[in-house]
């Protein structure tokens, strides 16, 4: 894609004098970079072509020149560019306990959310002026290729609805902690958060399985690669001594026992 | 609030000829009711004003007479109706068990997606025309409120981060799986909807009692209420089997016990 040969590799827009002539695909390069760190830190409506511009030392006509359709195309560029970064964040090699998969991408996503804080807030609280269907279905892309990938992690041929809703759900759920944890200036500490999310969805997994022999599967499969020291043993461990008091909604051992086993 | 003794209680905006003289306030009301019943079922981009007379049966001028901002206007005014409805939903007595309330406001709140489809994807989907920072605002309000009801349910006085969190988190989840529900021609059967969503909030408010002492002690309590022929009951039954395999995660039954007991 890269078609310059003898260019540097990679171009610091700021640190390079205008008048230097990029190749066609740097300079669109540079120029997505500089709206990218606007766009991530302020709402899309508080960032002008102009102060792209100036980011990226170059004059307004040169940014008119490589993208015509002026703010809206330059928005939807650097989002573009954002939801392929983001989409990334859910690639993990499918090995070793599941919980610890997730764990791994969600530090990533969650370091794409601190770093494009304001952006990250303003393009998902909606009524955002540089919404349109075209960003909305960016976004969807997003949400769908983060779901696929965790649906390849729970290793389930021909995922069923409930499954499907399940992890949907999830992903959902965690965007709005991400807002809140925005919201409220990026507390609790991110690996808590990390952890939180990464216990909600294992409990979220269980509880499916209660409806849904395809998840129970999935959950039994995935249950039987964590260790004890890992995050699921703390959680079960955890939650036992809250939920063995309420002792009185399981029948008896025996009874359970002759009921199952 | 209704000024008018002597018309009839319930207006049916049809059944009504145009030049019968209502009050202001039933004129009023016949408008929003007939808008409501469009922009529940149709995209607000698909509504026209001339709908909205045309269903009330009255003229052009007279709608823009009550509504002088035009659609905007009558789509903000309806919005706010169906907002004010919506709030409804999750107002239960605070007696029985937790999951019979849940499952209460749950159906209702499920009635009411079901009843305002395409205007209840429309408008959270995003990406709409008549999407404004303050319909936003009156979409936020809803979930809100309904976060402050859930948590008077937990009957905890000053909800901690935590517990703020993982209540709005699960009403984000409610909706997102309301908004599949929809997108997948209303599959699964709406109680069956339900009953995973009330799971799904055992589930969290478990998971998220290990890592914070206030949700435990809201669980403890909301637990200790619960039968054993109820939703947490037959949940923690069929969960029981599947994570029973994992005996692995769990420490043996003498040292649990001499841990915690």
């Amino acid at each position: 894609m890269n078609g310059s040969g003898t260019a540097p590799a990679a171009p610091t827009p700021s640190a390079r004098p205008a008048y230097r002539r990029l190749s066609v695909e740097e300079r669109r390069t540079q120029l997505i970079a500089a709206a990218l760190v606007l766009f991530a830190h302020h709402a899309p409506e508080d960032v002008s072509l102009d102060d792209v511009a100036a980011a990226a030392k170059v004059s307004r006509p040169l940014v008119y020149r490589y993208f015509p359709g002026g703010k809206p195309q330059l928005y939807e560029t650097a989002l573009r560019s954002a939801a392929d970064d983001l989409e990334l964040c859910f690639a993990e090699p499918q090995t070793g306990p599941l919980t610890g998969r997730l764990a791994a991408a969600l530090d990533r996503y969650l370091a794409f959310v601190d770093e494009h804080d304001a952006g990250f807030s303003a393009l998902l609280q909606g009524g955002s002026v540089a919404e349109t269907s075209r960003t909305g279905a960016i976004v969807d892309g997003v949400r769908r290729a983060a779901a696929a990938q965790i649906l390849k992690h729970l290793q389930v041929p021909e995922p069923g609805p409930r499954l499907r809703m399940m992890v949907r759900t999830w992903i959902t759920a965690v965007e709005a902690a991400s807002l809140i944890w925005l919201d409220e200036d990026k507390q609790p500490p991110v690996h808590e958060l990390r952890d939180w999310l990464v216990d909600h969805f294992v409990a979220l997994l269980a509880a499916t399985s209660a409806s849904d022999p395809q998840t129970a599967g999935a959950t039994r499969a995935a249950l039987a690669l964590e260790g004890a020291d890992g995050p699921v043993g703390r959680l079960a461990r955890q939650v036992l001594p809250v939920v063995s008091e309420a002792a009185h909604l399981i029948p008896s051992p025996t009874s359970a026992d002759g009921a199952r086993v």
